[in-house]
């Protein structure tokens, strides 16, 4: 392109309800940082009018006009999979995309960084917590994706507690299927106090339901059922004290926020975008300013 | 937009055949300038396989995108009309649009800067000339532009030469419509030899063909025709010296290249898609760095 003088790229959140999404100033900052031109649009399904099921519509005439590639999120991340030319294999085995990219001649590659983006979080914020047997509670979306990053970084035995069994087990046996047998299980959460004390000493809590977000205040399990044995690792970032966090900071729990896997998830996303290498320092430094974690973290 | 750290812009050029357009570079310098996020984006009908009767689906697209705005040429400047929500007068006036401006809520507003941008340039480069009497070779879609500029801009008469009669005897009767009966007349190139001894001393020449493109070379009219007293105004502006301009400033005419109407043209859409005033004296220089200005009139 002898008329364009720097690297461009044009990249986009396809999802509902995703106006105060960070992602825009987070991919915006890095680009800045490496020298592109750099824009990051948010197309939500609501305000288009487009309904999820029609997401592959809306995903080709985005290439068409010069899109780079999107983040998909809620409600699209699953519809989106059968208009893709290929998966990536984290993104096969948890079946769902959180990131397209168009490669040249306009093939669509879906990618889920959602689990890379725990994974590297987690390694970051609890290096050498132990991993012998960890409890997630929640079994939704997010839930399933840092399940697989849980497994992925090695921990022998994950049970995954939802008030919906079916859910639980559904999200048990996927995990079995991909890591093997004896890998998952699934319990409803009256065991949460007997799986908790197994686990002490010997792993941690993953909380992956939406309590603790600004609209959904609370803790996700009785305070009583903590203790300074397990280290707890957080998916909700807004904010990113949760009470869950700052109850078992207290308590003296290792603790992750969410923070980390919102960040890292923008970090391999840019780096499957560009095929830069993103400065994740940076980009984290950015997401505590844009959350305001500074007053939050006091 | 509170994720957003500086204003962004998205905007397009939809036409064929325009991959050398110097459209991108020039825009995204001036946005760089301003210390904006401003990409610019090619959307080629034939790589994109959309019929130029299409161009209204592929507008509601961008719009839906993310677009703020775009860019209009050949062969889509009168198909895009029936799609717009408004037109300012220059573009009702001409029946051609280059510019279509997104609004608030998205209200599509097309307007003409071809017209704008040749009268930018001729008062800019051409301060002075007289204008009783002017004659134009070319009636297709830029010499109607060009014609109702120099209108704009006081000419008193013009004749619009084509070898077409009808299409020149069409401009001329718009022409009349909407300046008054008069102020132009049609004639064929066999006429040209008088016309141009009638102007001499009292206006020029405007050439609104394509010959004297790298693809077209050569004079549009006979040498022997053009004298010191009549100024020549080219549109064609690739090469930034044609032909008939070389001619003309051997024989000591006062001239106008067609750099100037590419670049107003541009500064006019930029200050449209934006609301900012652009740097013109930079978008000149910038114009003639990329097209190499320097090196071709030595």
């Amino acid at each position: 392109m002898p008329s364009q003088d720097k690297d461009s790229y044009l990249v986009g959140l396809i999802g509902s309800g995703i106006g105060p999404s960070l992602s825009p100033a987070l991919h915006e900052r890095e680009g800045d940082r490496q020298g592109l031109r750099y824009l990051y649009r948010l197309l939500d399904i609501d305000t288009l009018g487009v309904r999820p099921e029609a997401v592959g519509d809306l995903l080709r005439t985005a290439r068409d006009l010069g899109f780079d590639g999107l983040n998909i999120t809620h409600p699209c991340k699953q519809h989106v999979i059968r208009h893709l030319d290929s998966l990536a294999p984290q993104a096969e085995a948890l079946g769902a995309v959180n990131t397209v990219v168009f490669e040249e001649g306009g093939r669509a590659v879906g990618h889920n960084t959602d689990v890379t983006g725990f994974a590297a979080s987690f390694a970051r914020g609890l290096p050498d917590v132990p991993l012998e047997r960890v409890v997630q509670l929640g079994a939704g979306g997010a839930g399933a994706a840092v399940a697989h990053a849980t497994l992925t970084l090695g921990a022998e035995q994950i049970t995954v507690v939802d008030a919906l069994p079916e859910r639980a087990a559904a999200l048990a046996d996927s995990l079995n299927r991909h890591f093997g047998d004896g890998r998952a299980a699934a319990a409803t959460p009256d065991r949460l106090a007997e799986l908790l004390a197994r686990a002490d000493g010997l792993g941690g809590l993953v909380h992956a339901t939406p309590t603790g977000m600004a609209a959904h205040p609370g803790l996700p399990l009785p305070a009583g059922l903590l203790n300074p044995g397990l280290w707890i690792a957080e998916v909700v970032y807004r904010p990113l004290e949760t009470e869950l966090l700052r109850t078992a900071r207290e308590l003296g729990c290792a603790t992750l926020d969410g923070g980390g896997m919102a960040v890292f998830q923008a970090v391999d996303a840019f780096r499957l975008f560009t095929g830069l290498e993103p400065d994740s320092a940076a980009m984290l430094a950015d997401f505590a300013e844009l959350a305001g974690a500074v007053g939050a973290r006091k």
